[in-house]
């Protein structure tokens, strides 16, 4: 297998037009699930030296992945996407150079294969303990933003997987031009170009084929908007690591320490309105009400969010409109919060557990009992105690790089870092012996 | 929520008749799911109370519950159910006693639940960590042994789960008996009766149901055989933690202590013939077949094993049957053993990946090169050097009791003992920190 494969591959925009998309497919799964055989066995070094690769390819065809996109966005534009579509779907030479970046960071990172935790002697004599081995191919299924396509098989690569990747049809030219410089840097470390594969053909039905062959894919990472995810995870037949809602909350203790609070409250609304982990609904214990209402709502006049709340904070807040049933339930993603009165902590949970979608939910407290309750009792992917829910990150927990966040409870749940793209295996070294 | 509730669920066996099985179902669901928010907050005392009650309950109604099992195992024999069903069905003094001794276990084994791993500062002054916490509500669904009702339960209740219990029809009186002694020790711990729920219906449909109810059921746990655990995991709509094949290899390499080699090839296949873990295809490097292989057929005629081989094993072993390819991919679970004469490690590994069910596979070597080589490149649940395949075994492991093994890649791999009934939050401790 040569880089020149792969370019062809990746030029091979279009076949969609071919009819046998599900030949197609299991074309790519057979390639992909030899090439996890040989990805699984590969030290750290190649590796590593497949990431740097990268790097230079993609900096020696940065005109060509720039026009490429290019092409794309003209097409957007002529087809009429929406302004925030083109902007996830634009690249630029600092899209560029974070992408390259990005790669670098994902080679310093620790390799997870092979490390073995536990290893300890067993009455019987044996030594045993669990070692971290990759899931074997990974499938993600993602929408505009080009540059996914390089984390996402960085990530995938360092971890010791083989990757099928499909990306949106409005990005399939920047796709075709990224795929290629990975596909070159394979090349000359060594490695199976097959390691990473970029679906060329824009037709649906390689989704419903991807995700219904477990014989190649062994775990499927849907990334975009809640339709795509629970379509999804409807029809697959293979495992989804998925990612759903964001309804966050952050509840104030009357203890509160109440700058903290609001700096906090601030924070976890307005530093960005479209992520998953921004606050959604304040919750706030009805002693402190009074005190700190009127001045988050001067704060958050200041940046322009929306207000709408419960009866009781209608009370102290003047003209804001009254939150209904659905905005308890709502993802705003947008300058607009929630506002509760609770009486106390269990109230807060309840409410939690009642509306929330399980992500991130943060406590404002000094007192050390309600802390404590609060991280046990809230059933979130994420619990926190005096922080931002902005926080709930893979480059904030120390992950590296983040491939989603699961808010599943099964495998992984939380930030997805190369660990979530590992599974153990026990091993057990003995010196003869058998079972009695 | 009394014992006197369960007593009555327990005992409305043939609401099968009653039509709607849905509705019945959602009813366990919903109790469940409010249930498991309770054991989620539950400390350790109350759950180890809960299990020593239970032991207790268990002893004082041993003539009920016998007596159960007598009308099943009475009923059974009407039915013409085989003897090895019919002996799986049996309870009798002893195996109560394993019962009563298997909660007593239980309550000894650490709780995972809280059990924060790794908290350690970010450089943005947060505090992180990860915190094991419950699944939610287990579903577990079993074929004819009565003991699995009081085991499952045991393990869910320890790990803070709720559970719902589908036993077999066949046993299904005993299982009534179990489960109103699981329900008196709830209550008696003043734990609610819902954590545990047996379903009273032997209606297919309750199954059905069981496997589609992600809103009420986290996970679901298939224990049987092949046919039932493929139909869950074809149908389910909720996650599945499954064991499908054991076909388990052992390679003797030609560094191997022949000794060794001997008393693990034995073993392997000996100790037991029905159990997952057990060898089911010997590879021999050929420079020892010629020295080895008439030992081993020695040592297995004494135990009545038929050996089935390929052609070069034919030339050692003279009237052997030859080894067809459903040999190969065979899990006899009986005493037949297949054997292969390979060249050396490669080839080892290459028949291993290609017939075996990534189950349990060892090595035996002196050769440290190659033992590093088998543990790091066999893609199995468990593996080993120099040691039985029979030690894949949640107690050989320490996991205390297993509710089963995965081959499964995501959440649980191999022996799933409380840790596999868990899952891992991330916990954020900080004094006011917001993102930058």
């Amino acid at each position: 297998m040569t880089a020149q494969v792969t370019r062809s591959d990746a030029s091979a925009v279009g076949l969609a037009d071919d009819a046998d998309i599900d030949a197609y497919m299991n074309r790519l799964g057979q390639a992909a699930r030899a090439a996890s055989t040989v990805m699984r066995r590969t030290p750290t070094g190649p590796k590593n030296a497949a990431l740097a690769a990268m790097a230079s390819r993609l900096e020696a065809a940065r005109g060509e992945v720039l026009a490429a996109n290019d092409r794309d966005l003209s097409r957007g534009r002529d087809n009429g996407l929406d302004a925030a579509l083109l902007d996830r779907l634009a690249l630029d030479d600092k899209r560029v150079d974070a992408m390259i970046e990005g790669l670098r960071q994902v080679a310093a990172l620790p390799d997870p294969v092979g490390e073995i935790d536990g290893l300890h002697y067993r009455p019987s004599g044996i030594q045993l303990g669990q070692m971290r081995v990759p899931l074997g191919v990974i499938g993600i299924i993602y929408e505009s933003r080009p540059n996914v396509t390089l984390e996402a098989a960085s990530l995938c690569l360092k971890s010791g997987n083989a990757c099928i990747l499909r990306g949106g049809s409005e990005a399939r030219e920047s796709n075709a031009a990224i795929a290629a410089c990975i596909g070159e840097g394979l090349a000359d470390a060594g490695l199976p170009v097959s390691a990473v594969q970029v679906v060329a053909t824009t037709d649906r039905a390689a989704v419903g084929r991807m995700i219904s062959m477990p014989e190649y894919v062994d775990v499927i990472i849907p990334r975009g908007g809640k339709s795509l995810i629970e379509r999804i995870s409807r029809e697959a037949k293979v495992p989804v690591i998925k990612h759903l809602d964001g309804v966050c909350h952050v509840y104030i203790d009357a203890t509160a320490d109440l700058d903290k609070a609001l700096a906090i409250a601030v924070n976890a609304k307005t530093h960005r309105y479209g992520t998953c982990n921004t606050m959604e609904t304040l919750l706030i214990d009805a002693p402190v009400a009074a005190t700190l209402l009127p001045r988050l709502a001067a704060a958050y006049a200041q940046h322009g969010v929306e207000l709408r709340g419960c009866s009781r904070s209608r009370e102290l807040l003047e003209g804001i409109l009254e939150a209904t049933e659905e905005d308890w339930y709502a993802e705003y993603l947008a300058p607009v919060l929630a506002i509760r009165v609770v009486d106390g902590i269990d109230e807060a949970i309840e409410h939690i557990e009642r509306y929330g979608s399980h992500h991130t939910d943060a406590i404002v407290t000094e007192q050390y009992g309600l802390a404590r309750r609060f991280m046990a009792e809230v059933d979130s992917s994420s619990v926190m105690v005096n922080a931002s829910t902005r926080f709930a990150d893979g480059f904030e927990y120390g992950l590296g790089a983040e491939i989603g966040i699961s808010t599943d409870k099964l495998h992984a749940r939380g930030p997805v870092g190369l660990e979530g793209l590992t599974t153990r295996k026990y091993v057990v070294l003995g010196d003869g012996q058998v079972r009695q």
